[in-house]
């Protein structure tokens, strides 16, 4: 995947995503960081833990998705005003290969950024010690609600 | 949803997909619960946590996803013979309502079961004081791997 | 699937509708026919023809999903408001078994109504002499664009 | 979208995808013509014609699927064996934009082969007299069913 070119609006898009991610227990209760974020772009990082897998051991579908989804939605909040709202208003994802390694990184990109629906692509990799394996592949719909702060009411 | 109406060729599956679920760290880890088992349908269950919201303070879309995920998943496999090794293909889920609520019901159904893929709906929703809401619909591929010990190698 | 038992906001709304289908030179190069029309439901049927076949002779997918699309997309726009106009944002769907038979039928039913973005499920039967079978299933986000004529500019 | 570069197992894969696409009534009825063809990609072309239109003028979702679920699936049979069936189990679409102009061009990339389910990506790209703009981004899985004829039984 190739990251884009993009412009933010809002020369503050930084701190406004990393503000929103700080909020989310989830991504705490997971232990997923924010590792790389730009004008359309963002990179999800979960290092392995026990507590994050399914039957066989390997990284749960659901942590694999939960953080794609959020490298998703944040691409797409980069390129959105100052003042707006993110949700995902849907999402399908591929998963091409069991999610086996020390960490995964999900990396989201903006295709097509729009005043109320964004189309984003994302990426999971599986890093072991052989090296990377693409394990997902998530194409979603990113709604913008404009005028909402992005926080609990 | 309607419940359906299969009937399961394996007398054990019950056994087979509870020891399955209680394999999976991740539904540990977040606080789910299988509430409900049948031939080709499976219910799981996850009461409120602080550690599982998003930036408004509702249940994650990660959450969300990963006991309709589990739901599906298991509502094809209670269908597969003993033996077997399930796998989610891939998955599309809408994303309808905030998910507010004590606690989050999904239940996975079988359209279609299949000798190697099976169709299945679910759908998730938020119980508060005032009623249940559906917060997600999910559409997903479900894998059968035949003559595979669903458990760590 | 059951029918809804929406309030449609605009009286017109079936003349609104029929007026749209009648002008999409796909619907009569397929041969797709509006079958029913309710508040938040629609039905497309689609008469077997050699020239909409695939590599089997069966029904191709393109026509399939052409007609769950439309069935989708009307079911939603019955509920919309006069003067504005429909697009299909995105949709999912799963081919269950091969489109075999004399006629498809499609049946649109809107799940959850929005201003903006309502999620829409479409289901497809195949009619033949032995009865009819479910050959897909759709999951779909419908975009309600307002105050924009639905017709060419 | 990188062209990939697989390897075909089956040297004649051309004439099969060729043959294949011959057979189909629909992209005949359809208008459309198998642009280029490689190990793991394929191009689907579609000229405008008025019977291909929505009700803007523009071209049909379901025309643009058609294609792009053509493209992808010849894209995974390329790499299938000699002596297989294609079926396209599932696909998820997004419409990013009003499909007008003169042609359409659908190229589908192989991002997972495997011996049952391909993960394939699709594009669909409208050209008009100031170039080209990407409408559609599809993600789908291909089904491989071996040893059985892909032609009317």
């Amino acid at each position: 995947m190739i990251l884009p070119t993009f412009q933010a609006s809002d020369p503050d898009y930084q701190e406004r995503v990393r503000d929103n991610f700080a909020r989310q227990g989830m991504m705490g209760h997971l232990g997923a960081v924010l590792a790389g974020l730009g004008p359309g772009w963002c990179e999800v990082e979960l290092p392995y833990r026990a507590e994050l897998t399914q039957q066989h051991g390997f990284f749960h579908a659901g942590a694999v998705i939960a953080i794609a989804d959020n490298a998703a939605g944040y691409a797409a909040y980069s390129l959105m005003p100052a003042g707006s709202s993110v949700l995902t208003a849907e999402l399908k994802v591929n998963l091409m290969a069991p999610a086996r390694g020390e960490r995964l990184l999900a990396r989201g990109v903006v295709r097509k950024p729009g005043r109320t629906l964004s189309v984003v692509e994302a990426e999971v990799t599986a890093f072991a010690a052989g090296g990377g394996t693409a394990v997902a592949l998530m194409l979603a719909t990113i709604f913008c609600l404009p005028d909402r702060a992005d926080r609990p009411g």
